[in-house]
């Protein structure tokens, strides 16, 4: 009780000031505990309010470590959308959907990996958001062995093409087509997602 | 001659002066010039020295970029040595050369990373050598159409092998075996290689 106190909102008030609160706790206990070690209960405490309504305005804990990252798309409906359709034609689907939200909001991209990676901490709400949500998300419609292995290297790809097409900018990358970028790339990632 | 008197180190001083001048020079002329606008002889104009020298105690511009950064891995010699195998298993020589060199560099490189992405410069050394040197290598050693993006896609994998390896930490990549690793990664590499 005594951080909602300190942190000078009164989550019994308006809906602005109790969802400013869970983010508030949100942060703190993402950053504290990491991903894995946060629950929507401990958040809950720290906000002053049931955790139930934790879910009613958020979803789960991914949508929540999303809604605090305040990002211009949600990686989660996209990553969620993308191995609904299961392995089949998946490297396709998921660097087409990738490039195709982010490409408008590039700036934002790179004003955020910039943010996030220079901080040596590895708990940064992306590195999270990558490595606890949409890698596992992945490994989880792969099939065969080395299911988590597979899902890291495909993620280290998607992280690698971000970073060469929005913020190092490695000509021509950054002015490729979709439809270009997606026909040399996907087949590597489908490789990886086949096994 | 004005810029060396600021700097207040004698190019005609000891050798360890005039390679800290030239180093000096060089770091300013990349940051504000670019790797491609920076010339051996401005950067000798602004020390105070004869260009000649700099090839003397450097080598060429890629080699001086590569000494401005003070890195624990030469990537020019190791670049150099995997591209002169021709592109047949260049996939799995890159790799390979890659992991081996950097894996017991682990925090450096990820400090590196940390600090020079966190800039919003398109300038700093890190992205010179990838995007000016190192993408050029791998294009100049391709064969067939579309080099120069084959070779920002092989370059794009890389980055994101070493952000997921080194800094992001995705599991179990940072654990995982070079020879594992280079199993599965290498052919991805090479198919783009190979176009």
């Amino acid at each position: 009780m005594s951080q909602r106190r300190q942190r000078g909102r009164p989550a019994g008030g308006s809906t602005g000031d109790t969802r400013a609160a869970i983010l508030d706790a949100a942060r703190s206990q993402f950053a504290s505990q990491g991903y894995t070690g946060a629950s929507l209960r401990s958040i809950a405490r720290e906000a002053g309010v049931d955790a139930s309504l934790i879910s009613h305005y958020f979803g789960d804990k991914s949508q929540l470590l999303v809604a605090t990252m305040e990002l211009p798309v949600n990686p989660i409906e996209k990553i969620t959308g993308v191995v609904a359709g299961g392995v089949d034609g998946m490297g396709e689907r998921l660097l087409r959907t990738f490039l195709t939200a982010w490409d408008p909001h590039r700036d934002a991209f790179s004003a955020l990996v910039r943010t996030q990676l220079a901080s040596a901490d590895a708990q940064v709400p992306m590195v999270q958001l990558m490595r606890d949500v949409v890698t596992h998300k992945v490994a989880d419609v792969l099939e065969g062995d080395e299911r988590k292995l597979r899902a890291a290297l495909v993620a280290s790809q998607l992280i690698g093409m971000a970073l060469a097409r929005y913020v190092v900018l490695l000509d021509p990358l950054p002015d490729t087509s979709v439809d270009d970028v997606v026909g040399r790339y996907a087949p590597s990632l489908q490789r990886l997602m086949d096994g």
